[in-house]
Formats: C-alpha cells, structure tokens, sequence
C-alpha cells in the first residue's frame, strides 16, 4: 500500500477523544503562540504588503485574518495568517527538523474550522493530525532535504496544512490522498530567500496551498496515489539523498511528534537561542553593561554560523539571521523580541560595538540546543557559562507562565489588556466551545 | 552580477519595438492557441471543480477567465487560465526542453494586462519576453531538471509568468529580481501527478504565484538578490545534478527560444506527435480500418514510453499517457483532438483491440519528434513509414492555416461561428489594439 494512503488513514481514523490531554493542551498553546507574534507582526509594514493586496482583491468574507479587520476567502486567510505568523522567525519549532509546525498548519486549519463551523475540540484536534503529518513527513526526509537547501517548513508544511484542513473537511481516505497529492505537488520553498520576505511566504503558501487541496479533493479534484513515495514523488524528487518510511510511519498514533516542538523565546532562528539564554544569564548575573565587554566567545553548533551568518545587518530582518546581533542585543537589552530586530537596534551604535566583539567556534560535539560561552571584560575578568537546554527545547520547555508573560507583552502592542485577557482566555477553554467563532472575533480588530 | 539581476535587466529593457515581427506573430498564435484549448476545456467536469470554487469565492471582478462569465482577482484568474490552458495537453511545447510556455505565462501576462489596462502591442511584447524567461531558465537546467521528476512547466513557468507580469506591471529591475525570487522560490511541480488534475494545477499555479510576485514586489516585498544562482537557489537546489549560465544568458535577445516552440496538432503529450503523424498519414493514404490491422510497430525515441507508458488507460486523461491509445486512436479516428480522450473512447472496444496490437522499440538514435512506424495488416502486407518532423516541431510549424482550423473545431464546441471569428480577428489585431478589453469580452460567456 501507498505510504500516503497509510498516513492518510491515520488522520481520517484517529479518534479525537483518544488524543492525549497533553495534545490538546499543545495545540492550545501553539494558538496562543499564533495570535501573540501574528498581532505583533500585523502591524508591521512587511504585513501591511499582503493585508493591502487582500483587502483590495476581496472576496467572501468567511475567514478571519488575525489583527485586521478583514475577513476574506478562506484559503487567502491561510495564506496571510500563515505570513503573519512566521514573520518575526518567532513561532515554535520542531527540533528534530527545524520544522515550524504552527505557521502552516493552524492557519489552514483555522480558516477551515471557520468555513465548516467545526466544534472548539474538534479543531484543536484536527491542529494536532495537521502537525503530527508535517512532523512526520519532516523527519521522513531529515537532514536530507533540509541540507539540500529546501526549506522544510514550506514543503513538510502543506503535507501537513492539506491533512489538517482535510480532516476539518471531513475528507475520506480516498479524498485525503488525493488532497494531499495535490497539496504536496506544489511543495516549494528554497533556503536562498532566508533573511527576506520569502521566507514567511512559504509558510503562508503551504497553508493556502493545503486548504486549496482539501477543498478541491472534496469536490473531486484527482492526484497521485503516493504522492510522497511514488516514483516521481515528495521523497524521490525533494529529498534524493535520502528517506525514511519508519520515520514516516513506525507508532503512528503512539509517539507523537508535537511532544518535540517547542515555543520560542526569542524571535529568531532557533539555532542563536542557546546563546541567547547564557548572554542574557550572565548579563543579569553580573548586571553586565556595553561599555565593560571586551569579547563575547561562543563555542557552537555548526548550524549556528551556517544559518545565522550574517556579519553585518544592513535592516532590522536581517539582524535575525546574525547569531552576533542575537547575541549582543541579549547583553543590551537582555532580551529577543521583535523589538530588538528592528532597522534601528541594527543600526544602533552601541549593539553595533557590541557585535563587532562577538565572535563563534564551531564545535561538531555541541548539540543544537546547547552552548558554551564566555564573556570576557576589559579588566580581564572572564564570566563562563555552559547552557545544556536552550529555553523553549523539548528538555527545557516554555511553562504556561513565561507563554503568558511573551503573550502579554505581544498581544498587548495591538489589544488593551482586557481584550488581550479575553482572547487568552477564549483559546484556553476552546476546546468547550462550539466553533471557534468567539476566538475568531476577538483575535481581529474592530471593522473599520 | 546575479545571474537573476542580468535576466531581469533583459525583460526590462528590452524594447518593444525592436522584438522581431515573427514574435509578435508567435504571440498572437500562442494565444488562438490558448483560447481554441481552454474554450474547449471550459466545458468539462474538470474545469469545473476550479471554476466553482473561484465563484464561490468570489473577490474583486478585473480579470476574466476563458469561456466562463467569471471575473475574478488577477491571480485567481491566472490559476484557472493556467489551468483550462494544459488541462486538455493540448498547449504549445518548447522543443528542446517539453517546457509549455504559454499555460504559465500567458495568463500571468493577460489577467496583468486587464488590470494595467496595457495597450494590446506591449501586451504580446510582454508575453513575448516572459516565454523567453521560462524558456531560458528551462534549457538552464535541461535535462538534469526534468529527469529529478520535475514537471518543468511548473517550475521554469513560474519565472516567466513572474517576468511577464512584471513586464506589463512596470517594474523595475530591482522590483523585478525580487519579484523572479517570490516566484522563483514558489517553484513547484512533479512529474508524479502526471495523468491527474494536478499536472494542469502546476501551470495554473506558475501562472498565479507569479502575478502575484510581481504585484508584491511592486509594493516592496523583498526577496534574494539571485534566486536562480545563489548557492541555496534554483540551480543548487532544483537541479542539482547540472546547470548552464551560458544557456541562460547567452545571446538574450538576439536568439529567442520561441523559435523552438510548437503548437500542438494532437491533444496529447508532444512525444507522441510522430506516431500519430505516422498512423494517419499511412491510415489515410491506404485507407486502413482497424479490422485490417495485425500490428501497429514503432521505434521510438526512449522518452515515449518513460512519459507515455500506460498499458492500459481506464479513463480519457490516462489516455493521454498512453502512446497505444494514442496510436490506436489515430488509426481508427483519423485524429487526436480531446475528443479522442474521452472515458467513453478509452473503454471503445474497436479501439482498445488496436491498442492491444500497439508495440514500441526503443531506438536512443531517434530524434524526439522522429519515428519509423511499420503497419502489418492481417493478409500479411507491410506499410512502412518515416516522419522526421512531426508536425508543429520548429522544423515542421503548424501553419496558420492548420491553426485555424485547430481553433474552429475547439472555438465551436463553445461558440457560434461569428462570435469564434471575431475573436480570431480580435487576436490577429491585438497589436493595433488600445488594450485587452475587446479580446477578454469576446473570450466570456455572457454575464447569467
């Protein structure tokens, strides 16, 4: 049997009131995680390029894009908040893949629940079989594809995007293969654009590409039979150095993927966070000021320097692909915000000093979720630090609090605190709700 | 200098009035071609399954989808013109690459041309110069590209509906190489859906991603500085087995691919043109019923059964990949519209007990538009044949004269004969034309 009639089964079969309480509670908080840096982005100008081309080209208005007035067709929905929710590099990350689950998925998942007026359970759960798909066909082609330059969170993302968006439509197997055939087909997404708007693009694309799926295969669109092991198919054309089926499929329904994602900290690439936590640990430690560093000496992974290279950031976009700017608005500000990523921190004289003294050695042995680092001062004093867990790795996870604390500090740049509240708690008891119309209202802003 | 900076330099500055007459002719021919295919499509439960989504949908009516009342958003109508345009395979062929360059580009170029109310002369130049854009970047990376499993009508297209756009948007070249990087890295399409609605999906999709890219870039969306050189780009990425600068930059404008493009007699995959030239010519000259024939034997060259090697086609689109039907149709129809790639035709006993009588040697000294065919009739003789153009290669084109009558048989399935010719002279004057209007009116249903 075809590997993607096997996966597809899963997703039509799995029994909602079997997924695990924790599951549920995930898929919460990754929604969460969503509204947080998609109201925080939506106001920026990068935004305002999709939501002014959208709000021109109109349409029915069925779905709703956060932090905007504007409802539109459910698959341009997919495609802006999927935008949105990878434009700060701030959503959660899949580590064994580097895989962003969220941006692609609940973004189709969400449109889709508000054009078919699914329950709150139902949607958080459909949330959980999108994600687990784009996990699953992630690490099925992991590091193969990903080192062969693809971005994974594009093409395993509307794998993942069509499952969830299928299961919300109440797609039959037959339909779901064909959905995903159709949805994998245009999995695209290349490594070069990193560092632009491209990049969030392929997370808005895979959403928009999935919804489309499901929808069309709902009325009888036709694909392939094995869309991701077929003979000209995902693995053998994506991924041609490499693949595994028992990634795909051993314990479906058992281990679960989501269980390795995590919520970041910082609105970066995942790869800088460890750095992040020991700069800011002993900035806070020392009460650690600019003007008193001399070095800034990192031991590092070797993905480090390799996605997050940039010497010098010209705009604020690029600073995030910079483990040095990373590193020295850490010691600054002591934070990652987006606000530490704008045109104006880059260009800011004092990180700018700060950056010039950071500097990183690749260590094969350092493990992705981990640093060494020392910070060295004028007068010779050397501060060391050994970080094993990055905040936000699946050892060291994001606590219901600190969501809280970077929901607060995101939600409330658009929201007043009340409203803010309201949205929080809306999500937090969805799965009681019987659509998701109530966290749709509030997650917009009033119509203009 | 970025490779994508030279390419997007050329579609810029070109001038119009420098393009040869020839192409300007070629244009138009393309898109008799176009309408004659996608009237004809139009009707099918196929074209449905798109037409009423984007009805549902609904949005802003600027652009006009062929042989429907529909007016729909730009991009929205690209996806569906792409799509109606190689939903029957029955478009134009680049030669050397089995790129089709005008599904992806033209409805890219004219849904920007309603929208930019461009006059009808720089709306072919226009065409003209995004055809050259997909052709380039295909024979860039032909054939390693296509031999990964990529359908390079996709991928390729997409930077040439993006060049098209781009063209009638009035972009600059910095515009322009952002806008080739949003389409570029949206580059999608395996040759895995062939035979299913996907494989028209990826023209469609071509043509949507890249109107949409050069509508984005106009507005400031950012992407790489090179998306086909730079080192996680198209060639690193896409086609990773080879690639030609030369054969992309090479002689831009000086030597143009269209010279190498064909329009197609047979509504079918374009290495199956000799065979079916074969068949007829021998059918019609001694008059052969499919009651005389004992076999029908070709050597080929070895593309013919890799692209079109199904046995045993149980609906019409798998006809399509079937160069027995294909053949077997010839013999008893005497030809190879869509009509002979109905359900109805593939299960024809008359015509499924030829196909059984169908064999193909492969031959690597046989050119692809080149065969040898020898029919053995059941008393014993012996009917050989050698094609070595098929009809519509660049060294056999299909005449104005056979393109008219093309266009009648498809126009007609839609259209009265009046309505049919004064599109056609709509068309053939497009170049003394103040815009699109007049073609796009002509080419709709009127409003229900």
């Amino acid at each position: 049997m075809s590997v993607t009639r096997t996966l597809a089964e899963f997703v039509v079969g799995a029994k909602t009131e079997s997924l695990p309480d924790w599951a549920i509670h995930e898929a919460k908080r990754t929604l969460l995680n969503l509204l947080a840096i998609s109201l925080s982005a939506s106001r920026s100008d990068d935004a305002r390029i999709l939501i002014d081309w959208a709000r021109r080209d109109g349409g029915r208005e069925r779905a709703s894009i956060v932090g905007s007035d504007l409802k539109t067709p459910p698959s341009t929905a997919a495609l802006l908040n999927g935008y949105l929710c990878h434009l700060q590099d701030y959503d959660d990350t899949h580590f064994p893949t580097v895989l962003h689950p969220t941006a692609p998925v609940w973004p189709a998942v969400f449109a889709a629940a508000e054009e078919h007026e699914l329950s709150g359970l139902e949607t958080l759960a459909a949330f959980v079989l999108g994600a687990e798909t784009a996990c699953r066909v992630a690490i099925s082609v992991h590091p193969w594809h990903y080192d062969a330059g693809w971005h994974i969170t594009g093409t395993a993302g509307v794998f993942g995007a069509a499952a969830g968006a299928g299961r919300v439509a109440g797609l039959d197997v037959d339909q779901l293969v064909a959905a995903l055939g159709a949805a994998g087909t245009r999995a695209s997404g290349v490594r070069e654009v990193f560092g632009s708007h491209g990049k969030p693009l392929h997370a808005g694309q895979a959403a928009s590409s999935g919804i489309q799926a499901a929808t069309w295969a709902k009325a009888g669109f036709t694909a392939s039979d094995d869309i991701i092991g077929g003979r000209r198919g995902f693995w053998a054309v994506l991924s041609a150095d490499g693949h595994s089926e028992e990634a795909l499929l051993a314990r479906l329904g058992e281990l679960w993927e989501l269980r390795m994602n995590g919520l970041k900290p910082y609105a970066n690439g995942v790869v800088s966070h460890p750095l992040q936590d020991a700069v800011i640990e002993l900035r806070n430690a020392h009460e650690l000021t600019a003007d008193q560093v001399a070095a800034i000496e990192a031991r590092v992974h070797p993905l480090v320097p390799e996605l997050m290279g940039r010497a010098e950031p010209r705009v604020g976009l690029e600073g995030k692909f910079s483990f040095r700017h990373c590193a020295a608005a850490a010691l600054v500000d002591g934070a990652g915000h987006d606000a530490q990523f704008t045109d104006e921190k880059v260009k800011d004289p004092v990180i700018a000093a700060v950056r010039a003294r950071v500097s990183a050695t690749v260590d094969p042995t350092v493990r992705e979720d981990e640093v060494y680092v020392t910070i060295v001062l004028k007068d010779g004093t050397r501060h060391d630090i050994h970080v094993e867990h990055a905040t936000g790795s699946p050892e060291n996870p994001m606590s219901d609090v600190v969501l809280r604390a970077k929901y607060d500090a995101l939600a409330r740049e658009v929201f007043a605190a009340e409203r803010a509240d309201a949205l929080w708690h809306a999500v937090w008891t969805l799965d009681a709700a019987p659509d998701v119309s109530e966290v749709a209202g509030l997650m917009q802003l009033p119509r203009r």
